[in-house]
Protein backbone atom coordinates (compact mmCIF):
# COMPACT_ATOMS: atom_id res chain seq x y z
CA UNK A 1 0.00 0.00 0.00
CA UNK A 2 1.21 3.54 -0.49
CA UNK A 3 1.30 5.75 2.72
CA UNK A 4 2.45 9.79 2.73
CA UNK A 5 3.00 12.31 5.73
CA UNK A 6 1.35 15.63 5.66
CA UNK A 7 -0.15 18.44 7.13
CA UNK A 8 -3.92 19.95 6.85
CA UNK A 9 -3.52 23.79 7.18
CA UNK A 10 -6.26 25.75 9.47
CA UNK A 11 -9.69 26.38 7.77
CA UNK A 12 -8.68 29.72 6.47
CA UNK A 13 -5.71 28.61 4.34
CA UNK A 14 -7.86 25.12 3.08
CA UNK A 15 -10.93 27.43 1.82
CA UNK A 16 -8.20 29.96 0.22
CA UNK A 17 -6.63 27.58 -1.63
CA UNK A 18 -9.20 25.85 -2.26
CA UNK A 19 -10.49 28.90 -4.13
CA UNK A 20 -7.56 28.27 -6.46
CA UNK A 21 -7.16 24.39 -7.15
CA UNK A 22 -10.96 24.06 -7.66
CA UNK A 23 -9.92 25.81 -11.26
CA UNK A 24 -6.57 25.02 -11.59
CA UNK A 25 -5.30 21.32 -9.33
CA UNK A 26 -6.25 18.32 -10.85
CA UNK A 27 -5.63 16.73 -7.65
CA UNK A 28 -8.34 18.48 -6.15
CA UNK A 29 -10.48 16.11 -5.27
CA UNK A 30 -8.48 13.31 -4.00
CA UNK A 31 -6.60 15.04 -0.76
CA UNK A 32 -7.43 18.24 0.84
CA UNK A 33 -4.79 21.05 0.96
CA UNK A 34 -1.91 20.11 2.63
CA UNK A 35 1.77 20.62 3.11
CA UNK A 36 4.01 17.10 2.54
CA UNK A 37 6.22 16.32 5.00
CA UNK A 38 6.93 12.73 2.61
CA UNK A 39 6.36 11.87 -0.51
CA UNK A 40 4.47 8.95 -1.46
CA UNK A 41 6.08 5.45 -0.27
CA UNK A 42 5.55 1.94 -0.90
CA UNK A 43 4.91 -0.22 3.03
CA UNK A 44 3.34 -3.13 4.14
CA UNK A 45 1.13 -3.35 6.78
CA UNK A 46 4.47 -4.93 9.17
CA UNK A 47 6.46 -1.51 8.25
CA UNK A 48 3.42 0.12 9.05
CA UNK A 49 3.06 -1.08 12.28
CA UNK A 50 6.94 -0.28 13.09
CA UNK A 51 6.34 2.99 11.83
CA UNK A 52 3.48 4.44 13.42
CA UNK A 53 5.27 4.17 17.07
CA UNK A 54 8.22 6.04 15.33
CA UNK A 55 5.89 8.80 14.03
CA UNK A 56 4.41 8.66 17.79
CA UNK A 57 8.05 9.41 19.31
CA UNK A 58 8.57 12.02 16.53
CA UNK A 59 5.47 13.75 17.29
CA UNK A 60 6.37 13.94 21.30
CA UNK A 61 9.79 15.40 20.82
CA UNK A 62 7.95 18.28 18.83
CA UNK A 63 7.10 21.62 19.89
CA UNK A 64 4.67 23.34 17.99
CA UNK A 65 5.68 25.85 15.72
CA UNK A 66 4.61 28.33 13.20
CA UNK A 67 4.61 28.85 9.61
CA UNK A 68 3.76 31.75 7.04
CA UNK A 69 3.39 32.30 3.99
CA UNK A 70 3.72 35.53 1.71
CA UNK A 71 3.61 34.36 -1.86
CA UNK A 72 3.18 31.82 -4.54
CA UNK A 73 6.05 30.05 -6.62
CA UNK A 74 6.54 27.55 -9.35
CA UNK A 75 8.55 23.95 -10.12
CA UNK A 76 8.59 25.35 -13.81
CA UNK A 77 10.46 24.34 -16.04
CA UNK A 78 9.99 21.19 -14.08
CA UNK A 79 6.65 21.18 -13.29
CA UNK A 80 3.84 23.37 -14.46
CA UNK A 81 3.06 23.26 -10.82
CA UNK A 82 2.09 26.46 -8.87
CA UNK A 83 2.48 26.81 -4.96
CA UNK A 84 2.21 28.80 -1.76
CA UNK A 85 5.55 29.27 -0.82
CA UNK A 86 5.60 28.18 2.71
CA UNK A 87 8.37 30.07 4.61
CA UNK A 88 11.54 27.74 5.60
CA UNK A 89 12.18 27.63 9.32
CA UNK A 90 14.60 25.08 11.47
CA UNK A 91 11.40 23.64 12.95
CA UNK A 92 10.03 22.58 10.05
CA UNK A 93 13.20 21.13 8.29
CA UNK A 94 14.15 19.28 11.69
CA UNK A 95 10.40 17.64 11.68
CA UNK A 96 10.99 16.48 7.48
CA UNK A 97 15.04 15.58 8.47
CA UNK A 98 13.16 13.30 11.32
CA UNK A 99 10.80 11.87 8.62
CA UNK A 100 13.54 10.73 6.06
CA UNK A 101 15.97 9.50 8.52
CA UNK A 102 16.62 6.18 10.85
CA UNK A 103 13.21 4.07 10.21
CA UNK A 104 12.10 5.72 7.58
CA UNK A 105 13.84 5.31 4.29
CA UNK A 106 16.08 8.30 4.07
CA UNK A 107 16.30 8.94 0.12
CA UNK A 108 14.61 12.38 0.09
CA UNK A 109 14.94 12.70 -3.53
CA UNK A 110 15.09 16.81 -3.74
CA UNK A 111 15.66 18.97 -1.12
CA UNK A 112 12.83 20.06 1.14
CA UNK A 113 10.80 23.04 -0.70
CA UNK A 114 7.70 23.44 1.93
CA UNK A 115 5.02 24.22 -0.24
CA UNK A 116 0.98 23.98 -0.54
CA UNK A 117 0.20 23.26 -4.32
CA UNK A 118 -2.53 25.70 -5.97
CA UNK A 119 -1.95 24.74 -9.16
CA UNK A 120 -0.79 21.80 -11.25
CA UNK A 121 -0.78 19.73 -15.12
CA UNK A 122 -2.26 23.01 -16.55
CA UNK A 123 -1.36 23.75 -20.27
CA UNK A 124 1.28 25.74 -20.74
CA UNK A 125 -0.62 28.66 -21.67
CA UNK A 126 -2.98 28.59 -19.00
CA UNK A 127 0.29 28.16 -17.02
CA UNK A 128 1.80 31.36 -17.51
CA UNK A 129 -1.62 33.24 -17.49
CA UNK A 130 -2.50 32.09 -13.83
CA UNK A 131 1.32 32.38 -12.76
CA UNK A 132 1.83 36.13 -14.44
CA UNK A 133 -1.66 36.94 -12.13
CA UNK A 134 -0.45 34.81 -9.19
CA UNK A 135 3.26 35.99 -8.70
CA UNK A 136 2.71 39.49 -7.73
CA UNK A 137 -0.14 39.10 -5.15
CA UNK A 138 1.26 38.89 -1.78
CA UNK A 139 -0.10 36.56 0.52
CA UNK A 140 -0.53 37.33 4.69
CA UNK A 141 -1.47 33.72 5.66
CA UNK A 142 0.05 32.10 8.78
CA UNK A 143 -0.54 28.56 11.21
CA UNK A 144 0.61 26.89 14.23
CA UNK A 145 1.73 23.56 12.79
CA UNK A 146 0.80 21.39 15.80
CA UNK A 147 0.53 17.64 14.48
CA UNK A 148 0.95 15.61 11.09
CA UNK A 149 -0.66 12.51 9.48
CA UNK A 150 -0.52 9.51 7.81
CA UNK A 151 -2.39 8.94 4.60
CA UNK A 152 -2.55 5.67 2.29
CA UNK A 153 -3.75 6.00 -0.95
CA UNK A 154 -7.09 4.08 -2.37
CA UNK A 155 -7.05 2.58 -5.95
CA UNK A 156 -8.75 5.69 -7.33
CA UNK A 157 -5.65 7.94 -6.06
CA UNK A 158 -7.20 9.43 -3.26
CA UNK A 159 -5.93 9.78 -0.01
CA UNK A 160 -7.36 8.45 3.59
CA UNK A 161 -5.87 9.60 6.82
CA UNK A 162 -4.90 6.52 8.47
CA UNK A 163 -3.63 8.47 11.73
CA UNK A 164 -3.04 11.56 13.31
CA UNK A 165 0.19 12.25 15.09
CA UNK A 166 -0.54 15.68 17.86
CA UNK A 167 2.36 16.97 19.05
CA UNK A 168 3.51 16.24 22.71
CA UNK A 169 0.36 14.16 23.06
CA UNK A 170 1.01 10.59 21.91
CA UNK A 171 0.67 7.44 23.99
CA UNK A 172 3.83 5.37 23.29
CA UNK B 1 -17.24 25.15 11.99
CA UNK B 2 -18.83 22.20 11.15
CA UNK B 3 -17.14 18.94 12.89
CA UNK B 4 -18.19 15.08 12.37
CA UNK B 5 -17.10 11.64 13.72
CA UNK B 6 -16.77 8.94 11.06
CA UNK B 7 -14.99 5.29 10.73
CA UNK B 8 -13.01 5.10 7.21
CA UNK B 9 -13.13 0.96 6.61
CA UNK B 10 -10.46 -0.52 5.25
CA UNK B 11 -8.93 -0.01 1.50
CA UNK B 12 -10.15 -3.02 0.62
CA UNK B 13 -13.96 -1.54 1.59
CA UNK B 14 -13.08 1.55 0.10
CA UNK B 15 -11.73 0.55 -3.27
CA UNK B 16 -15.11 -1.42 -3.83
CA UNK B 17 -17.52 1.30 -2.58
CA UNK B 18 -15.82 3.43 -4.52
CA UNK B 19 -16.17 1.81 -7.68
CA UNK B 20 -20.22 2.83 -7.25
CA UNK B 21 -19.45 6.38 -5.93
CA UNK B 22 -17.62 7.25 -8.47
CA UNK B 23 -20.67 6.95 -10.96
CA UNK B 24 -23.67 7.04 -8.43
CA UNK B 25 -22.47 9.63 -5.21
CA UNK B 26 -22.56 13.16 -5.46
CA UNK B 27 -20.54 12.86 -2.58
CA UNK B 28 -17.93 11.09 -3.80
CA UNK B 29 -15.35 13.89 -3.86
CA UNK B 30 -15.69 15.04 -0.73
CA UNK B 31 -14.93 12.53 1.95
CA UNK B 32 -13.34 9.16 1.65
CA UNK B 33 -15.26 6.19 1.76
CA UNK B 34 -16.65 6.22 5.82
CA UNK B 35 -19.51 5.06 8.65
CA UNK B 36 -20.64 8.18 10.09
CA UNK B 37 -20.71 7.64 13.78
CA UNK B 38 -22.19 10.97 14.20
CA UNK B 39 -23.82 13.78 11.56
CA UNK B 40 -22.44 17.12 11.45
CA UNK B 41 -22.67 19.42 14.48
CA UNK B 42 -21.40 22.83 15.02
CA UNK B 43 -18.59 23.51 17.61
CA UNK B 44 -16.28 26.69 18.40
CA UNK B 45 -12.45 25.99 19.07
CA UNK B 46 -13.31 25.83 23.02
CA UNK B 47 -15.67 22.97 22.51
CA UNK B 48 -13.44 21.29 20.70
CA UNK B 49 -10.96 21.10 23.50
CA UNK B 50 -12.94 20.50 25.48
CA UNK B 51 -14.19 17.16 23.17
CA UNK B 52 -11.13 15.48 22.46
CA UNK B 53 -10.14 14.67 25.48
CA UNK B 54 -13.89 13.27 25.89
CA UNK B 55 -12.90 11.12 22.45
CA UNK B 56 -9.65 9.93 23.69
CA UNK B 57 -11.16 8.49 27.08
CA UNK B 58 -14.20 6.96 24.57
CA UNK B 59 -11.83 5.66 22.20
CA UNK B 60 -9.60 4.29 25.30
CA UNK B 61 -12.50 2.38 26.84
CA UNK B 62 -13.25 0.56 23.56
CA UNK B 63 -11.78 -2.58 22.61
CA UNK B 64 -11.26 -3.22 18.72
CA UNK B 65 -14.04 -4.68 17.20
CA UNK B 66 -15.46 -6.87 14.09
CA UNK B 67 -18.12 -5.21 11.36
CA UNK B 68 -19.38 -7.49 9.02
CA UNK B 69 -21.39 -6.71 4.98
CA UNK B 70 -23.75 -9.00 3.29
CA UNK B 71 -25.78 -6.45 1.61
CA UNK B 72 -27.27 -3.25 0.40
CA UNK B 73 -30.37 -1.29 1.56
CA UNK B 74 -32.09 1.55 1.02
CA UNK B 75 -33.54 5.19 2.77
CA UNK B 76 -36.22 5.28 0.23
CA UNK B 77 -38.69 6.82 0.22
CA UNK B 78 -36.89 9.38 2.68
CA UNK B 79 -34.01 9.74 0.23
CA UNK B 80 -32.98 7.56 -2.70
CA UNK B 81 -29.77 6.82 -0.82
CA UNK B 82 -28.60 3.36 -1.41
CA UNK B 83 -25.82 2.19 1.26
CA UNK B 84 -24.32 -0.86 2.47
CA UNK B 85 -25.60 -2.20 5.40
CA UNK B 86 -23.13 -2.83 8.48
CA UNK B 87 -24.76 -5.47 10.04
CA UNK B 88 -25.65 -4.30 14.04
CA UNK B 89 -23.66 -4.89 16.60
CA UNK B 90 -23.86 -4.20 20.44
CA UNK B 91 -20.17 -2.64 20.29
CA UNK B 92 -20.81 0.00 17.23
CA UNK B 93 -24.12 0.85 19.17
CA UNK B 94 -22.29 1.38 22.61
CA UNK B 95 -20.04 3.75 20.41
CA UNK B 96 -22.70 5.70 18.97
CA UNK B 97 -24.31 6.03 22.16
CA UNK B 98 -21.12 7.37 23.75
CA UNK B 99 -21.08 9.80 20.65
CA UNK B 100 -24.36 11.07 21.83
CA UNK B 101 -24.69 11.16 25.49
CA UNK B 102 -22.73 12.95 27.99
CA UNK B 103 -20.59 16.08 26.69
CA UNK B 104 -22.02 15.34 23.12
CA UNK B 105 -25.22 16.41 22.17
CA UNK B 106 -27.58 14.37 22.65
CA UNK B 107 -30.21 14.89 20.02
CA UNK B 108 -29.37 11.68 17.70
CA UNK B 109 -32.21 12.42 14.67
CA UNK B 110 -33.10 8.98 14.35
CA UNK B 111 -31.94 5.83 15.21
CA UNK B 112 -28.79 4.71 14.23
CA UNK B 113 -28.57 2.51 11.38
CA UNK B 114 -24.70 1.50 10.86
CA UNK B 115 -24.22 2.25 7.01
CA UNK B 116 -21.83 2.87 4.30
CA UNK B 117 -23.50 5.13 1.49
CA UNK B 118 -22.92 4.10 -2.28
CA UNK B 119 -24.85 6.37 -3.73
CA UNK B 120 -27.13 9.46 -3.38
CA UNK B 121 -28.92 12.58 -5.17
CA UNK B 122 -30.28 9.78 -8.14
CA UNK B 123 -33.00 10.91 -10.07
CA UNK B 124 -36.28 7.98 -9.31
CA UNK B 125 -35.62 6.08 -12.55
CA UNK B 126 -31.43 5.85 -11.75
CA UNK B 127 -32.30 4.99 -8.96
CA UNK B 128 -34.75 2.14 -9.58
CA UNK B 129 -32.03 0.89 -11.93
CA UNK B 130 -29.12 0.84 -9.46
CA UNK B 131 -31.04 -0.30 -6.41
CA UNK B 132 -32.56 -2.82 -8.48
CA UNK B 133 -29.74 -4.62 -9.71
CA UNK B 134 -27.66 -4.35 -6.30
CA UNK B 135 -30.41 -5.67 -3.83
CA UNK B 136 -30.04 -8.92 -4.99
CA UNK B 137 -26.23 -8.82 -4.52
CA UNK B 138 -24.84 -10.96 -1.97
CA UNK B 139 -21.76 -9.33 -0.33
CA UNK B 140 -18.82 -11.00 2.10
CA UNK B 141 -17.32 -7.88 3.31
CA UNK B 142 -15.41 -8.05 6.69
CA UNK B 143 -13.33 -5.38 8.89
CA UNK B 144 -11.64 -5.18 12.14
CA UNK B 145 -12.38 -1.85 13.81
CA UNK B 146 -9.95 -0.24 16.30
CA UNK B 147 -10.15 3.80 15.58
CA UNK B 148 -12.69 6.60 14.45
CA UNK B 149 -11.81 10.12 13.74
CA UNK B 150 -12.82 13.62 14.30
CA UNK B 151 -13.50 15.58 10.51
CA UNK B 152 -13.90 19.32 9.90
CA UNK B 153 -16.05 20.59 7.38
CA UNK B 154 -14.63 23.25 4.59
CA UNK B 155 -16.35 25.79 2.54
CA UNK B 156 -16.33 23.45 -0.51
CA UNK B 157 -18.57 20.85 1.65
CA UNK B 158 -15.30 18.66 1.52
CA UNK B 159 -13.80 16.94 5.19
CA UNK B 160 -10.51 17.09 6.52
CA UNK B 161 -9.28 14.94 9.20
CA UNK B 162 -8.82 17.16 12.30
CA UNK B 163 -7.83 13.75 14.62
CA UNK B 164 -8.02 10.08 15.16
CA UNK B 165 -8.81 8.31 17.93
CA UNK B 166 -7.08 4.44 18.00
CA UNK B 167 -9.33 2.58 20.55
CA UNK B 168 -6.92 2.09 23.95
CA UNK B 169 -4.12 3.90 22.52
CA UNK B 170 -4.84 7.61 23.75
CA UNK B 171 -2.94 9.92 25.95
CA UNK B 172 -4.89 11.31 28.36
Amino acid sequence: MKYGIAYFPNKKIQDEVNSYRKRYDSHYALIPPHLTLKDAFEADDETIKILVPELKKIANETEPFSITINKVSTFAPISNTIYLKVNPSQELQTLYDKLHSGKFSNEAVHPFVPHITLAQDLVDQEYSDVFGSLKMKRFDLADEVDRFQLLYQLDNNSWTVYETFVFGKEFI
